[in-house]
């Protein structure tokens, strides 16, 4: 079944716990995941001068390294309410920063579920941030990918399209009504890390390996990774609660669709796609793949969120000055899959008792 | 004055906040700093495939970029009883992974100083881990460093010198009685990132640029981050109350030291050294420039581990074994220097006291 629209899912509700609450952890830690050990061999010696006004020494590149592994950091709230941990992977160019601190300051999805009291998995997939990256070309074949600050502000709907960035803020022709908070464009760019085209597969693998580390579980997935979230799900069925992609850039193996069937599935997409050169297409992709999944019996809600009246968001929701009100809507359907031992409903229920009790 | 040992650090005391009770917050998040804009033109347009399996599209790598930024990520404890914030920074081609979690699984210095009260600033310096790094060689100079995992174990004083690794651990040469947990060794090497040797300056700079965002603060420091260390705080040593030098690989302009006078300074060094190929002269590099602060009248702690009856440490001190037991040292160090709000010996008088109104 494809659910367009959830309406019980748009009620205002309050958030369970506000920014000024105390986090109470009950651990914090990270690892490494995956990788493998690659031989490089036949390379000449190079001399290097390791710190300033040191010696020449040499550097011999030639022997074992590990590569291809991912990293992955967690924080474990003591009250624990979600029922399995809470992945998060980011997209294309990005680390685990994705969820933390917006550009802007406020606090990201990360904090705001671990505050839900979901354990929480945020990780830099292979070759980006804190995962590390291996020899080019020797281990990663291409060449990196490193992106223009036009570039992301072009493609992330956050300008008109093409032409709408200048470095003049004056200047910029930002889409009408945007969510994101522009004036921190410059922070949201250092954010971004290099790329490879080339290294699919690895990233696959070792997400598969956290899958096999962590779950079962819930994983929440941003566009380039839309491919990793769908296809690690579909090499682990049944490890995978649930899965939000939002805004998916890629999908998974359509000839595997039936392998999600067991699974329910959130689509979330932003604001100004119709008008966008690149966001029809990508959109209807996903919706193409889900369709799959629905046939084979099973359940996939999307969520244009301006059909259900929240506007103005760009590719970067978890970033938008609503964040919250998204990550609320996230949260109230991981509460309606039954993945949350308390749901608000519940919740409200007690509190109502309790007044009357006391009166 | 520079002096040698002290003893009271030694005595045996409890820990304050056990790796089994909660950590409490007040706030988490994360933050880059410093950077800059640079440009690249005149580079050819190429074609890459974003996604598996879809069109080929035009990648421009002409334009502006955000480059030699940092990362900060930080953890407020509730009970804050550190004076200043602490800020930690790590060694060459590592990451602020180095102050997580142990390669086997232990609790790192990050989550130590948060559970004694301590506002943790852990950093990705520029160029590693979530930091980015920037395009080879328009913007970085020289072409990156990678470590082969042999060199790692041979450098960081874990196995006996060249030629102690074998890729079968029964065939390592492990230094005896080392302190290093040996069985977890590739889960360290996954830690590693690629370093340049031409961004010492731009490492410098966001490094001040981060004391100028978050300090006056304490800074502890690892192996290479020794020259940033020591060379951040002749640049601003009114916004440094304390430099913990860990094992300092480099260190700051000897011309400027009388500039660190006034900023009580604690080095640790591992055991193992004076049988190590590289070590005694690092050491005497760091001596000497501390007895050049001293010399204006500064104060130097310097302690060689094994001198006091550690022994066994590697390179690597933060994830040693016995790495609670060095950590504790630093805290009463910092409790001696009159930056902890709330000193041991203040909480025994405390407890003490209720004990006999008890009665």
């Amino acid at each position: 079944m494809r659910r367009v629209l959830i309406a019980g899912l748009l009620a205002a509700l309050p958030s369970l716990a506000a920014a000024e609450d105390d986090i109470v952890l009950r651990g914090m830690g990270s690892f490494h995941v995956g990788g493998r050990v690659a031989e490089v061999s036949g390379k000449p010696v190079r001399m290097i001068v390791r710190q300033p006004g040191g010696p020449q020494t040499k550097l011999d590149p030639n022997g074992q390294y590990m590569v291809e592994q991912m990293y992955v950091q967690y924080f474990l709230p003591k009250a624990r309410k979600g029922r399995w941990p809470l992945l998060m992977w980011h997209g294309g160019g990005l680390t685990g920063v994705t969820y933390e601190t917006t550009p802007d300051g406020r606090e990201g999805w990360l904090t705001y579920f671990v505050r839900q009291g979901w354990d929480v998995y945020n990780s830099d997939a292979v070759e980006r941030g804190r995962a590390g990256w291996a020899m080019v070309p020797d281990i990663f074949e291409s060449e990196p990918v490193f992106l223009t600050k036009a570039n992301l502000f072009e493609r992330f709907r956050i300008g008109q399209g093409a032409g709408s960035y200048s470095p003049d803020p004056a200047k910029q022709r930002v889409l009408p009504g945007s969510q994101f908070p522009v004036a921190a464009y410059d922070n949201f760019v250092k954010q971004n890390v290099p790329r490879w085209t080339t290294t699919d597969d690895a990233i696959l693998r070792a997400y598969i390996a956290e899958i096999d580390r962590v779950c079962p579980c819930a994983i929440l997935f941003h566009s380039q990774a839309g491919q990793f979230g769908f296809g690690a799900a579909q090499a682990r069925p049944d490890k995978v609660k649930a899965l939000i992609a939002v805004e998916p850039a890629g999908i998974g193996d359509p000839q595997q669709a039936a392998a999600l069937k067991g699974i329910p599935v959130l689509m979330l997409y932003g604001d100004f796609i119709a008008q966008d050169a690149r966001w029809p297409q990508i959109r209807k992709n996903g919706i193409e793949f889900t369709e799959g999944i629905a046939r084979a019996g099973g359940t996939v809600d999307v969520i244009d969120l301006p059909s259900v009246g929240i506007r103005g968001n760009s590719h970067l929701l978890m970033m938008d000055r609503n964040n919250q009100e998204i990550a609320a809507l996230i949260q109230r359907w991981l509460e309606r899959q039954g993945l949350y031992q308390e749901s608000i409903a519940e919740r409200r229920k007690q509190t109502s008792r309790r007044v009357i009790a006391d009166q």
